[in-house]
């Protein structure tokens, strides 16, 4: 193995952005949720038994995570299956945690169903765990607090902001980035609070205390994070295109705003890291889902975007094994893609062992004060 | 030749996505129609000799067809143009259409000027052939027809779908995929037959009857084919963004519907294909246009969409070269890809025949029940 | 090195669209300068000492640009530095001007702050230069010119056109490119022009002028060159898709209109080239800030757009390393690419030559006219 290929083997990784893995009680071995889980984009359960596998991200698992359950690399499905219920899920999270080579989780703990909570992950990991605030799950806090929205909004936020890292939007979730993303006028946010109070605070779709939401995470300067393009089908790929960010972009100050997953704009997220000093993005969940082709897409991460606002995340939820492939795929991809630029003279060795330690570790290190 | 490469070789095609080859009565050696041929989105005649082969296309042609007609590869235009004026149309199209590797042709029948018919294509291909019903077509026939339009519509689509595989509609031509694509009440329909009819009943632009189309349709079950992307400068590439399609597909029901060509969208058709459980897609046409390129694009177009939901096409219309070139460029496309994932270790060499039959033939097989 | 590479080192370039590079007068070594010019998108200075390098053109300086300062490639940014310092601006700017193999540079004079003027370019370079006109700066000076603004706007444009070759826009930079681009009405040029002299006549953002001055460019009929996509902040890059050209492409007439750097867009200027016979590609600028990704990048250049429609440029402006790293890097990424499509039988090499000489120079001597 060349020097390069053993020093991103062994970089140790921040992952920026991720959730729990399934917790012990449910099926290990629940094909139907397994192979769901394949399927990032579509939400109903797998009805073909096969079908989950027929994916890129599929033929990885088969392909990366069988050794790591004792079994050789490209097992068949149903040989996959029967180990990985053999073994149980606490003892598949517990390998899969500990092979991702990762020591610090930032965890966005707005999405938790049947997930492990950030204790759990700390001690099946053995690595730190941060927390991630979702604007939206403080939103909805907020709406069921007595009083004033705003007010509760802010005191809520503050509290649950102190012991976190990063607030993180699902706005692409709700209505995508097309239109004005200013902040509005405190009389506005009065009224859409109470229309929204009125028809139950749930699920906040409301674009007037969305963009509230925001601004109030720009005041706080803590890194904020936003989904970016590929995600389940709830999201509207089209108005999840990075670009509509511009305009707030160009009013956010300081605040870093991290873009994450960007498939498939992840070129244009490059560009709005080099457009704005405050911006940065990742690759997560994309990486994990395009398996052998997430070679190409590490490649295109590395374009525009200055080296210092790139970072690691695996986006990973659910079956541990996306925690661990969102590195193992990153380092491969990483790894084929230096090699190709040393080997064609364009960079340096030592070139190549500075950037995977930027992207790694340095870049989060210093962004979230780690 | 590894056994990789010989399977994709070997690999029978369906082609679901076909018009005819040119006919007999054609000059087979008329330059300009030739080289115009070469250029899918310029509609109007070459007029600089020589243009029509400074193309991925022109190169194409003469690397992979020239040996067909007993020339050298990379022989000169003039020699290639001279050959196929000595074979003449027929013996030129029966040598192409038989060397696809193409059992079943699936042709869309509505733009046949100048090309061979379903029963012609059968006679010289030596495959079976079945239509594909155009949607626009039915619709000028059913304003040509008497009494009420909706009816006319059913009974048309009834008695034509009777005898095809499946439907297609060219939205992308006429005015694209933005704005409201749901089914359209009666009454308005009422009002928009009769004032296209008393314009003339042709060239239907008219929304609200192109949208009453899609869904009559949806309604008869069989897959749906869609132009999108790459096409002649009639479509507005920008409207023809397929994810401008999201609100349609979800509520499209079970009907397949299937993206075909999809250049320069094929990630975000992926996207789609992952999202919805009934869409599908191909990257006929664009695969034969980008020549030497083409093994990128496959490439892209084994990212996000599930490998159960990729299908093979030629989009061959005109010089039978585009039928041939079509399953010439694929198979070598999907052999360097495939290659590559083997190579990495990332695929097994079965999975990569796997996933060959699939695409070549096995989704095709099971979608249009053939 | 095989005789293909051979052909594309030694290919004579004509770059159509470029700017000065620094003046004599600047400080050769000043850090934040330099470093703030690595960045493309920021329009502040760099305030992190190392941050301009850290990004894929900072390492493509250290790479090539090095070794003709008499330094080893790869070297570190402090030795860069203090080399370029001892040599000096002019000497720095000789050397890489004649390592970039150009005979001919297509100045735009818009952009001219603190860069040496086409005699000096001429001088140092040892190539000729040319004039390419900017219409906003035209506009400018009509709007400070006595009398009727579109008279003053053509009586301007002929003098400065008659010794110029091209024109060009940057509508990119002045709300982009969606909307009504049509020729609008005298009364209305009229009014607007007046709006705009009362305002001052600095920096046109008003769209009726902005299309005026397109529409009289058309009229003229030298090549338009079109700003598209990445630039910096300035320039929304939502709306500089050039597919948002589409239809003032479709009533251009004969006039060549020029797509310049197009990044990330290449692909759908790509398409437009095909489609428009009047309509041309280049990847300048895009090519130099990719540093080790310009051969991707350049690979998409050559998909559907006719090889007689695909041009060279730098857009260097500033420092000369970027009017030699863009030949450079065009040189290295077409060499990889073209060996690649030698290598896998689509191409012949004499295929290649040919494509090299459109590009290099051949294709911008005939629209040019040079």
């Amino acid at each position: 193995m060349s020097e390069l290929a053993d020093h991103v083997e062994s970089a140790v990784l921040i992952d920026h952005h991720v959730h729990g893995c399934w917790s012990a009680q449910g099926d290990a071995g629940d094909r139907i949720r397994f192979e769901s889980a394949l399927n990032e984009a579509d939400t109903a359960p797998v009805t073909e038994v096969g079908a989950g596998f027929d994916s890129q991200v599929g033929v990885a698992v088969r392909a990366h995570c069988a050794p790591l359950l004792d079994l050789e690399r490209h097992v068949g499905a149903d040989e996959y299956l029967t180990r990985r219920t053999a073994l149980g899920e606490t003892e598949v999270s517990r390998r899969f945690l500990q092979a991702a080579g990762v020591s610090d989780w930032l965890v966005d703990t707005g999405f938790s169903a049947g997930l492990v909570d950030t204790g759990e992950l700390t001690a099946a990991s053995g690595g730190s765990t941060h927390e991630v605030v979702r604007l939206e799950e403080v939103a909805e806090q907020a709406a069921a607090a007595p009083g004033d929205y705003a007010e509760a909004f802010d005191e809520i936020l503050g509290e649950r902001a102190a012991g976190a890292v990063a607030t993180k939007s699902v706005l692409a979730y709700r209505g995508g980035f097309a239109g004005d993303l200013g902040d509005p006028p405190p009389a506005l946010v009065d009224i859409a609070a109470q229309r929204w109070r009125e028809a139950g605070g749930t699920r906040l779709t409301d674009r007037i205390l969305l963009r509230f939401g925001l601004h109030r995470a720009l005041r706080l300067g803590k890194p904020l994070q936003f989904h970016v393009g590929f995600g389940d089908r709830d999201c509207d790929l089209y108005a999840a295109n990075p670009l509509l960010l511009n305009d707030f972009l160009r009013s956010s100050g300081d605040t870093p705003v991290m873009l994450l997953h960007c498939y498939p704009y992840e070129r244009e997220a490059g560009y709005l890291a080099q457009a704005h000093r405050n911006v940065y993005l990742d690759g997560g969940l994309s990486i994990t889902h395009l398996g052998a082709r997430a070679t190409s897409f590490v490649g295109r991460l590395l374009e525009l975007a200055p080296f210092r606002k790139i970072l690691y995340s695996s986006d990973g939820a659910g079956p541990a094994e996306f925690h661990y492939l969102g590195a193992r795929l990153w380092r491969s991809g990483m790894t084929r893609v230096l090699d190709g630029f040393v080997a064609d003279g364009e960079w340096s060795a030592a070139d190549a062992m500075h950037v995977v330690d930027l992207i790694a570790h340095e870049n989060a290190r210093r962004i979230y004060r780690l």
